[in-house]
């Protein structure tokens, strides 16, 4: 298309877009001066000035448009933001100008805490692209795709290599990571099950992902294969040392990076639940995976569950609540142990919410229940899912206004008030702590130290 | 038991417990100048001095007692505070001055917001008594106990009677009553599924149950019958007038008190879970009712579903996000329509949390999914049980820090940023108002009603 073929306003946001995007300040002031409405013109695939500036690293220029008002929350056609671009380009001095709008949220929503408390097993690494699970011929693609990566599980278990031959130690943990080529065979057989677990966000160029433009290059989809082979066969397929399905999950999968453990917790919970559900609820009948592994229909045509939307064709995830009570004085936290504890170690109370109750209500009838204390206000702090195997845990506070401990034994051992200097004593590993914590992994953890935090005058 | 044999710090404590208790307020006062001990001191099945004058009216006593530094937290073998005991008693003045613990609890949680919202289908209005499920023997009592209240459902809706014939309009409705006589037979009934809901909580004696002594008399129990007999014969049972079956529960149901919406919360939920999950998921064999209707077992003896704890045996309770989207400017949010809503009605987004997702990670993905706005910060806000079938309702605001709008046409019609004049106009029934709100029974109109009490300045 020649400059004859545009009309004059074209011929204008076209020159003001090619001033942002080469970063000439001076001409694009002179044209913002002159026409102010062009500040958020778009162009090719929905760009504007600020995305172009933000694309190329030049900072004056993003500085310059945003005096001039341009809204830099518009989105291009692959519904990016100025700041994911900058971000995107690793132009951190930019996304950081981009992003501060901390300060805007909490003018629009005031008095709120809007920490954003990320707990273990919550990060999400990988881009669900729930749209995508429908799409049969792009799943297929994908799957002989050579960049697709795919865990391996056994029994529930991801295949995971240790840097530690001792399992007691400290020692990071990484899920092992196969191509296409080392498991087609697998995804062939009718008892294998497959998940598709989305695709890796976007991330700076600096990754090691062959990006070129953004949207030529489509990142890396995963994949979950759940696998009822031998374990001792599935492990042969692996050529790196250490390899091995855990034994104790509640354990051993606690030693993995955040970001794979955000991506593990989706997998775990949905192989849980092919490995559970397999049978149609309402008829009996068999029932198949479909939909990337996010669904299963039964097999009878004549089955109800096949007209309309019914859950039990979907996972499921269940609703618990996790609290730190808090003594009325202030200064005390009731926790629990259970038998199957190890030595030591006292957590905060839990229990799954009931149909027909709110997670407070739940919060104050699960206190009552395994310790006898009434509880009155409840405060959510953060929640976690938990994949053992598919929880989400929902992280409270709340206070006591009874104190009398009476423990309902079919559920705890024993429940104790602590000081919050026992606590604190516990946290930091004193010598002779009153009590052992959970691990920091765990929200009882998170949620004992949030009420430390709380006012502390240390 | 006479005097003599008590010993001296026995007959002392009688006689203080009798000061309380006669409100002979001079005698307690000088009691406890000479034994300031005295005041937590705990008599006949664990009742202190300050419950005594509390069950019997004794304000001022009431008061020294709390000048003296007694524990009103403590309970009774009942497990029953002072502050419960003057409630029941109906003396009003002291439960106010019991209750005063909310600057006590905003001293314990600084910074929080400890407002207890209530949504519709959110009060408790029995207590649950998770315990006594797998207690047949009581259950069964409970059952022929001519106290015992019986819901009755068909097709998963309650037997309710219409305050009005017109059931388009605004009349309330109540949910049938049954007592064992009349419903006796449908116990017998194989297909018959009971449910134990829990039993009244002690109210104050000006209620009409007829209670004597507390802890004598145990209140009335509930339960809910799911039958399966032909819903005009069910009807038959029934001899008052305007009695039905509702057609459209979405509108029905949403006509309670909200004191049976709490009850028929629990109940509908559980039934919707027996219709749906009657037979194993994990091997597709018959399962039976067991603990009061809260779980079914497999009847094949040799299901995994039977070693150990699985959920497959447990009501099922999906966890949904429902989030208002506030814009960066703070004056607009995001309101989207599905093609089933009534002509001109916008709503909160919404959406099922997955395996392996927190719900704030949740309220970003489905908003993106659904609208194509990014949104940043979640607050949390309330829920709302959902008894159509299991849902909880987890409800928060968002902030946007992406405005451009582009809808999945599967999941909505339309979604659009309204103005706050044009919400309030909304909220407010005026003449012409851009858009219907949902009915002040669900949590997005609740959602939308909180956003515009957050700095509002009308």
């Amino acid at each position: 298309m020649t400059s004859l073929q545009l009309s004059a306003k074209e011929e204008m946001v076209e020159r003001f877009l090619d001033a942002a995007a080469r970063g000439n300040l001076s001409q694009l002031n002179i044209q913002l001066s002159n026409v102010p409405s062009l500040v958020n013109q778009t162009g090719y695939s929905g760009w504007t000035g600020l995305m172009l500036a933000a694309r190329n690293g030049h900072y004056s220029v993003v500085e310059a448009l945003l005096a001039h008002g341009c809204d830099k929350f518009s989105v291009n056609s692959s519904s990016q933001t100025a700041f994911d671009i900058a971000k995107f380009w690793g132009h951190k001095h930019i996304s950081d100008l981009l992003s501060r709008t901390d300060d805007g949220c909490q003018r629009v929503l005031p008095g709120a805490d809007l920490t954003q408390r990320e707990n273990y097993f919550s990060r999400e690494t990988l881009d669900r692209l729930s749209a995508k699970r429908t799409d049969k011929v792009w799943l297929e693609a994908k799957q002989s795709d050579s960049d697709t990566v795919y865990l391996m599980f056994s029994d529930l278990n991801p295949m995971v290599r240790s840097s530690q031959e001792d399992d007691n130690a400290e020692g990071e943990t990484k899920l092992c990571r196969f191509r296409y080529e080392a498991v087609k065979d697998l995804l062939q057989k009718p008892a294998t099950v497959l998940i598709f677990l989305g695709v890796e966000k976007r991330k700076n160029p600096s990754s090691s992902s062959p990006q070129t433009v953004e949207g030529v290059t489509e990142p890396p989809a995963w994949f979950a294969i759940g696998s009822d082979e031998d374990a001792a066969e599935l492990l042969k397929r692996c050529r790196e040392k250490n390899c091995a399905f855990p034994k104790t999950p509640h354990r051993d999968l606690l030693k993995l990076t955040e970001e794979e453990a955000g991506i593990l917790a989706q997998a775990r919970s949905v192989l849980a639940w092919h490995s559970r559900y397999s049978f149609c609820a309402t008829c009996g009948s068999g029932t198949r995976p479909e939909e990337g592994g996010h669904k299963r229909s039964c097999l009878n045509p004549d089955c109800r569950s096949l007209k309309g939307v019914h859950n039990t064709c979907y996972p499921r995830v269940d609703p618990v609540v996790i609290m730190l009570v808090i003594h009325p004085d202030g200064n005390h936290c009731l926790l629990g142990r259970k038998k199957m504890f190890p030595a030591g170690m006292f957590s905060c109370l839990a229990g799954f919410v009931e149909p027909g109750e709110t997670m407070e209500e739940a919060v104050r009838r699960e206190t009552e229940e395994e310790s006898g204390v009434k509880v009155g206000p409840v405060q959510y702090v953060s929640c976690q899912p938990w994949p053992m195997p598919s929880s989400l845990m929902i992280g409270c506070l709340t206070v006591a206004i009874s104190t009398d401990i009476k423990v309902d034994e079919n559920e705890i051992e024993e429940a104790r008030w602590f000081t919050r200097q026992q606590v604190i004593e516990s946290l930091l590993r004193g010598t002779s702590p009153a009590f052992i914590v959970p691990p920091r992994q765990t929200i009882a953890h998170q949620l004992i130290r949030h009420w430390i935090g709380i006012n502390a005058n240390l």
